[in-house]
């Protein structure tokens, strides 16, 4: 028995989503790369913006003494400064450097979050469909996902949020601009969730935490992502420059607190304190200095609505309907009768790969990225009209 | 209830080190930091060397494209044959960049190990003496550590060990060179520790596995550090470039698995799924592309034993008696009759600032650390003294 049974169970049922992408990678041999496809993978393609490589070099070249050694396990203080200033104009409200936590990216940053709050058997309520390595992230601090169903459109379902709270509940995780769908939820929908988690609490004597992960939030379309910590004391925003900045291979990202959250100081010692067990210790050095300076860029965003645009006209050439994306660079499409998988497989033949919808808890559905050249998708179309005919 | 329980406790009982920690930094405060000597921080001060800084600023002009992006979760294919090169020499036999995992530093690489292999209740075996943070590494995961003790130069007590196994046992953890002892465990130790070990696991049914870590093992004066990997089938180095590169904030590190460990593949696919869902991703892209072209550079370690030369002599000069360091670079004190808090205090009144030994479970013994300037060290030489005859 020589891995973790939990382990050795969990790479079982990945296998399904390891074949479809070892069989993704067996079509581009066969017929070359640019040859397929491939809506699969959220890898942004766009390189960071100039400003990324101006401070880049700059930081290179001085490489000044100490720069790589350690510092506080929550960041440099400079860098948490700079950070919230940042913070308090997306979130509405004025934060402080001690309410920020620089995090191993959003996905260490959650892992943080989930091991400082969540006791055995505690409940995190996400809504349908939703980024499955949630279920790990939770799973590994002792807490379990509690799933709802979000409404047609995929705005959040404020009355199923409510009708799932319970003494369990350490928080609820919500996601905006959303992965898979592209939806941001509404500044009045975030109003109403606040009221709901307010009044359970009174009635309970706990407080939930809002848990928002927030990578996409520069990546929004038609309309603002409204904040988060202003709108509910309890809250914690997640947030990485994986998207923003296209850095997703170097991990760095932070962890915002509430300033009005109960317990701030006891919270914020806590966060800190996991960073370091978990084994994170700290953000990336560099790159915590190198954020710090960009505090106000980001990529072409014109970039990811032009791919969409022409994403949209694929789709409605070949009768495919979708979740209108406002934000984050997915296509959210509603499988015409039937399986997804099935569809997934069925499209392969017509060298197309997308992620079936029951990878995020939705069957019946599938995600097309747009993390690809504009010419990859403009030349998708025949493929999908050819695809839907058959099916 | 706002924080999870087990870290309100662990934050409560952390008081003791953080109160120390303030009270350093208010001596610097009120004597300047070149009045106090601080030996209580392993924070490398010696700079990385000249090679880094060539390939950091090579990497910063180049800025190929992609190279912030995702990676494989197990790091870059290349990064890790070239790295299988490095860990080839070091341990004896020939390893494939297959059976390496970039991690996050090695206290990230510890976490992803535990994560893999634990089930709840499995016990890992450290030595007291020992880096504190291990116990939080393995209650992350669903273990604990079963402590015991060395023998009385802190070489590996094998017959300790060996009393201390369980059907339970799911790993032997060693650190080698040693925080805090500087000792480096001698191939015949390995040896027989191996034997120990393979021996029970034929009766037992179950083969321990033997865990390196391994930060100081570029950190060696007078004998090398020898094998792991080659000396057990079922053994998996960690390892980081914090100490061997002083890189500590930049968290890069990898893990290492012994070629013939059972069931090779699915300990490493439990490695890198691990390395995953805690959230770490990858190790962060740009270190993992430095590292790899410096396979062979460290630190000048010269710099550290004239440093150690001249704190022995200080200590000796004091009446001090401490382990001979072979490596990493601590000294390990006795303290002259009496407890270790109350020894570490009564330095302070001297602007001596160490660790009490309490803090790696060894009471009596307090640590001192030359991450300084040499001068710093000479010139605590009278404060040691006064300190001695005080006490």
């Amino acid at each position: 028995m020589p891995i973790a049974s939990s382990i050795r169970e969990a790479l079982g049922s990945a296998s399904l989503i390891r074949k479809m992408f070892e069989e993704g990678n067996q079509l581009k041999k066969q017929y070359g790369a640019d040859k397929v496809f491939d809506f699969s993978l959220g890898n942004p393609d766009i390189e960071p913006p100039p400003a990324f490589h101006r401070v880049f070099t700059k930081l290179a070249k001085e490489d000044k003494k100490g720069s790589h050694g350690y510092m506080p396990n929550a960041g440099f203080p400079e860098v948490r400064e700079a950070l919230a200033v940042k913070v308090s104009r997306e979130q509405g409200l004025t934060v402080t450097g001690s309410h920020i936590v620089m995090a191993v990216g959003a996905a260490g940053g959650l892992n943080v979050v989930f091991k400082a709050i969540l006791n055995p058997g505690d409940e995190v309520i996400v809504s349908r469909p939703y980024f499955m390595e949630y279920k790990a992230y939770a799973a590994n601090h002792g807490g379990r996902l509690v799933e709802v169903d979000t409404l047609p459109d995929f705005n959040l379902n404020i009355p199923a949020i409510q009708a799932a709270l319970s003494e369990k509940t350490a928080a609820v995780l919500i996601n905006s601009p959303h992965n898979p769908t592209g939806r941001i939820y509404p500044a009045a929908t975030i109003a109403d969730l606040a009221e709901v988690l307010r009044s359970w609490g009174n009635r309970s004597g706990r407080l939930p935490y809002l848990i928002a992960d927030e990578p996409y939030r520069e990546i929004a379309y038609t309309v603002e992502v409204p904040p988060i910590l202003s709108a509910y004391s309890e809250s914690v925003v997640v947030n990485s420059y994986s998207k923003s900045l296209s850095l997703p291979g170097e991990r760095i990202g932070y962890i915002a607190v509430s300033p009005g959250i109960q317990d701030t100081e006891a919270v914020l010692n806590a966060l800190i304190y996991t960073t370091r067990i978990l084994g994170f210790v700290n953000a990336p050095a560099l790159m915590q200095r190198i954020v710090a300076e960009l505090t106000f860029a980001r990529v072409d965003v014109a970039v990811y609505a032009r791919r969409r645009d022409a994403f949209k006209q694929v789709l409605d050439a070949a009768g495919i309907t979708y979740a209108e994306p406002e934000g984050a660079f997915y296509l959210f499409c509603q499988v015409p009768q039937g399986d997804d998988l099935a569809f997934v497989e069925h499209l392969k033949q017509y060298r197309i790969l997308g992620v079936p919808g029951s990878g995020f808890g939705k069957p019946g559905w599938v995600r097309f990225t747009y993390c690809v050249d504009e010419k990859l998708i403009h030349a998708s179309g025949l493929a999908f009209k050819q695809a839907l005919e058959t099916w």
